[in-house]
């Protein structure tokens, strides 16, 4: 088989009413936009883990990636796989739930439950497509803001997130620094780079070029772009790894064969692995929340709304900071961080950055590295002393 | 304007009668294919530069990469363009056209006139597409050798070529020992790796999933997968650049405007330069080209052939090498270069080994780098002292 097939599903119905608790903000409650536009009435979903405390002193809020979800630790109810982060959060585990109460919101622009282009626009009543304004990590972080000043929750404990989760993190302690005692921005930078832009224009510019992107509104044909978005991952996933981790999980091992077929099949290993990785995705991301999370990405330069000085973004702040990056990432590399922590030492913010020695380049926060976990347990619980919780 | 919208040109010309020397091969000279297939007739497309010697000692094979072809130092016959290295091939300059007589073939599977998928199948009488087999950098150097046969060039000054390039050349010193004096390898490998092979893959895979690809069968229809013809050069430019050589064309720059339009409009330069990229790029490459001669390149493990032993492939050989390879090239980094070296001094074999410093990434070997020119000159004049070359 030469061609992706993906395989056809029931389309998405968790941009309405989603598998997890959701909050609806009416038409007083508008979410204002970077854009300019304004949303309204509009909704967030989200997950929570462990109890809220007395105090209320010991919410943590968790910020997701590009294709990430607030399904951290449970199992996901499109893909009935286990949570993304399940090895850090849950009892005993390193953002231990027994003693912190854990929150994490799917994004504005997502698919998961919070407004979206999968939504239902309420002055159409048809989905939104891309008549829904664009989207920037600032959104993201306000719309988080109003869901905790909704659930009650004034300060939290901590942010954590990687990649575009990081990029919330850093935004969190720009624009809330009363709100956020500690912050872990992992595998991230301050801004997105020209060449990730470019890796994510080329992912948007597939999705676009299949015609049952319709324009956006394809929900309203009954399809899905399913091949375009399959490229667009399949281009993703290979920044997510690393020439090292490639090489030694696949090299140029062939797929169920001992020779080459000189046909267009998958022969290689690496092939089927990543046509594999392209087809589940179709199943459970919305192509329009694809375009719209890499945009957000993309225009994120935090610098940009402090003069371009990125220390003014932290000028004052009381929030400690841990930066996390591995070694192998070249999507996000360890000079990203770095360019954090020196904006973060110029503006005399309480600061430590732990580089990882890992192969398996950015996708790395997400897999079993002990050395994160190590540094997560660790800062945290030196975090948890400092704000007395117990 | 968010999607691509690739221009509507004529059909592809060049592959059955090519604006360039032409040797013709009828069905009693037929071209063996590794895949098991014989091509008969065939045809290979060429041009020269500079005059054959009376002793036949000074001729120069240029083998060239991708999506490059035959036309190294003369405008190109579809574009307009200057040849693609016509800084290094020309009166006076490294590849001294007054003292050598530099030949290039279009590669076999290729769109400029050697046999491939757009030329015509005399049996058929209509384009091969994706009935062609599928070819390997092998058969493309064993057609070579054929052409250089027909043209009574016994033996090579020296054969030369980048990326796609340098791999016949490795393989012309491999399979012809004897037929070459020298050879240099610029920006290559003696195999494509896992990360390679995976970006190739996003690329055939985006051609698929345009439906005006029609299986391949698209001439026939009158058009052509431009999208994702267009998609898939957009993706693989990013691998031929390097990190630090976006940023400092690009950086995050906007192209016309002062601020983000909030759009899926090409905000950012490198996006609209990403675009014309794609964009030209299928007014002059064959869409089923791309996918048989990425293939060939994933295909190339050079000491598959040798036991898997590298050296094996030079055991024995007199031919002198230089290989050269650019410090920013994530393609084919310096390490790939370095195993070819180790093979060749495992060999026994004369190599010297040049790394330049370049922040241009892989495609610095196209580019204005005088560290290479330095180096394919001296090479070269000590090379042609050694063979009694004026």
């Amino acid at each position: 088989m030469a061609q992706l097939q993906p395989v056809a599903t029931e389309p998405l119905n968790q941009a309405d009413d989603p598998s997890s608790p959701v909050e609806r903000f009416g038409t007083d409650e508008p979410l204002p936009l970077d854009a300019g536009a304004v949303l309204a009435p509009w909704q967030i979903a989200y997950q929570s883990y462990g109890t809220l405390n007395a105090a209320r002193s010991n919410a943590v809020l968790v910020c997701h990636a590009l294709t990430g979800d607030q399904h951290v630790a449970n199992a996901h109810p499109v893909t009935g796989k286990p949570g993304w982060w399940d090895t850090l959060v849950g009892p005993d585990l390193p953002l231990d739930t027994e003693r912190y109460f854990v929150i994490c919101a799917n994004v504005v622009g997502g698919c998961m439950g919070t407004t979206g282009p999968a939504s239902t626009n309420p002055e159409t009543g048809r989905p939104w497509g891309t008549d829904f304004p664009l989207v920037t990590i600032r959104d993201m972080v306000r719309s988080q803001a109003m869901l905790l000043d909704r659930l009650g929750i004034e300060s939290l404990f901590c942010v954590i997130g990687g990649s575009m989760g990081g990029m919330q993190v850093l935004q969190w302690a720009a624009s809330y620094p009363d709100r956020v005692f500690a912050a872990m921005p992992v595998a991230t930078g301050a801004r997105h780079s020209a060449q990730n832009i470019a890796f994510h224009e080329v992912g948007r510019q597939a999705v676009m070029a299949d015609p049952d992107w319709r324009g956006g509104r394809y929900y309203e044909h009954g399809v899905r772009p399913r091949k375009g978005l399959a490229v667009a991952r399949m281009g993703g996933h290979i920044t997510y790894l690393s020439e090292t981790a490639l090489h030694r999980k696949f090299g140029r091992r062939f797929q169920d064969r001992e020779a080459p077929t000189f046909t267009f099949d998958a022969d290689f290993q690496i092939e089927s692995y990543l046509r594999h990785q392209g087809i589940t995705f179709v199943e459970r991301f919305d192509a329009n929340s694809y375009l719209y999370v890499t945009r957000a990405m993309d225009y994120f330069e935090l610098a940009a709304d402090y003069g371009g000085v990125l220390a003014e973004a932290f000028r004052g702040t009381k929030t400690r900071f841990c930066l996390i990056s591995f070694t192998s990432d070249w999507l996000f590399p360890t000079r990203d961080s770095r360019a954090t922590m020196h904006a973060l030492n110029a503006a005399g913010a309480s600061v430590g950055f732990v580089e990882i020695e890992s192969d398996k380049g950015h996708d790395a926060f997400l897999l079993d590295e002990p050395g994160m976990f190590t540094a997560v347990r660790g800062f945290l619980d030196a975090a948890a002393r400092a704000r007395g919780i117990a």
